[in-house]
């Protein structure tokens, strides 16, 4: 069987020899894949989902897990925690997939008369496009040229962009990013419709507040089917994917709550995980890429030991 | 409704003067959108696929197109054509779906003494990782920096990368594009296993055959149940989603082609399609990328009027 994949290196390791000696004109030393390290990582290496800010989304398919981002949207948040709390989600739907593009979810019935009513929370917020670098303590800086951002690297877990001169920085839309639709007006989003980044989405960033990241349930939000209405949008009600609840983490019973372990991004231990990506080893990469783009950089997620 | 999508900017044109007045601070003028250009196309900015060069995959979710590039990867080309000839894909399947990386397709018991002979066809070829530039005669080129490659930019609907120092060139791993799966061995590869790229899978340039890319068909093979096995294989038969056939359009009456056109990526048209990606235009819009991905470059596709 024939992989189109460097995990093939993990995989075949046994076969490195053969390959070495059956292999081509360029054959590369053995390297350490993300797999070998993330297996060699030490428990400090990783830190666990804070309940505060950690969603469920639990889906007939099973339970979508968000980490937020309060250092970088705030406001946004506490608002959707707030939506949160007062159910405003549960029984809503994924509304819209649009390939290679996104999955967002909302309330089918925004545009009627059966619009589900915001109660405590806000409809709308002042947008949090970008912060202030200051408020960024968590920065880890990636050597690799990018086009869309100065500077480009992780904070605590999400990718990010950052401009020196004006002293901003974002969360990056990568695969898997959660932002908040909006309409034209910057501030005309509220957390009421959320999305999930599926494809190339990096011009959104600074448009867009981002709220976090899907932790666990990325392989089920992206395989779901493509909306035929313009824009991915499901054009009948039973295309719908129904949200049965949407929940804060620390209102769950602890033996109901999912046990998952995001690797630091500011340890050394990423930073060799960043190297085995950039700089593939043997035998079967033949020419290492010597770049890494921010959304091609893996940020490793465990179940807790 | 609110939308993350550039999209909106076409569909709500007509709110235009309404945002400007209700906007923010950071109004853009409006620019023309994607779908503005493409609808304002001439008829000579578009070409029509070459039947001898265009394969049909027919699944049972409908047909795949896919465009050779003989250009790049000629001898893969001309075996993957006599494999179809040979009718080897007939009945065989996709077996894999890894999430964010690629769908592959390939004979489900090609490690089994079940295996599906080669007949006439080749079972391996010699790398066809990279060509002569001066094999390319289409290329134009993006200004966008790129980390992966020297120069990035198109060549007659194929987003590719070049080093003018090697005197290289070669097909990018972006969203749809066909590569040939191997092993270890550089020239282990043939045909006979082929994938699909739905990820971030630049790192992979200049180390597979890129043999063409997916024309129509991505939104169907990107929403196939992911594979629970290790790197996204199914682990059960029935999971397998099989191949009806795979044809030469050539071979397949004129009456029951697929009649699309590629826009044309060395035409003025094309080069306006990708500044208003990189730099769109109000309302939607707060702040332009000034930058675009030679991933997410769009290749406009339409039915032939």
């Amino acid at each position: 069987m024939a992989y189109p994949t460097f995990r093939r290196t993990f995989l075949v390791a046994a076969c490195a020899l053969f390959a070495a000696t059956a292999g081509t004109a360029r054959e590369l030393p053995p390297k350490p894949s993300v797999a070998d390290i993330v297996k060699a990582s030490k428990p400090s290496d990783w830190r666990p989902l804070d309940p505060d800010n950690t969603l469920y989304m639990d889906m007939p398919f099973g339970r979508v897990v968000i980490e937020l981002a309060p250092a970088f949207a705030p406001n946004h948040v506490k608002n959707i925690k707030a939506l949160v709390r007062e159910h405003y989600f549960d029984g809503l739907a994924i509304v819209r997939v649009q390939d290679n593009w996104v999955v967002q979810w909302a309330d089918p019935n925004e545009d009627n008369d059966k619009a589900r009513p915001v109660k405590g929370a806000q409809k709308t917020l002042k947008a949090e496009f970008t912060v202030p670098i200051k408020n960024d303590t968590h920065f880890t800086r990636l050597p690799d040229v990018d086009g869309y951002a100065p500077q480009v690297g992780h904070s605590n877990g999400f990718p990010v962009g950052r401009d020196p001169k004006t002293g901003e920085t974002w969360l990056a839309h990568c695969y898997g990013m959660v932002g908040v639709g909006r309409d034209n007006d910057a501030d005309s989003g509220g957390g009421t419709a959320l999305y999930a980044v599926i494809g190339p989405a990096r011009h959104l960033d600074r448009n867009i507040t981002v709220v976090g990241r899907v932790i666990s349930g990325m392989p089920q939000l992206a395989a779901l089917p493509r909306g035929p209405a313009p824009m991915g949008f499901y054009d009948k009600p039973e295309m719908n994917v129904p949200i049965t609840s949407i929940k804060v983490a620390a209102d769950v019973p602890p033996a109901q709550r999912s046990h998952v372990e995001v690797m630091r991004t500011d340890s050394a231990t990423y930073q060799a995980v960043l190297d085995a990506q950039r700089n593939r080893g043997g035998p079967w990469t033949k020419v290492p890429a010597g770049h890494l783009d921010l959304c091609a950089a893996p940020i490793p997620v465990r179940e807790q030991p």
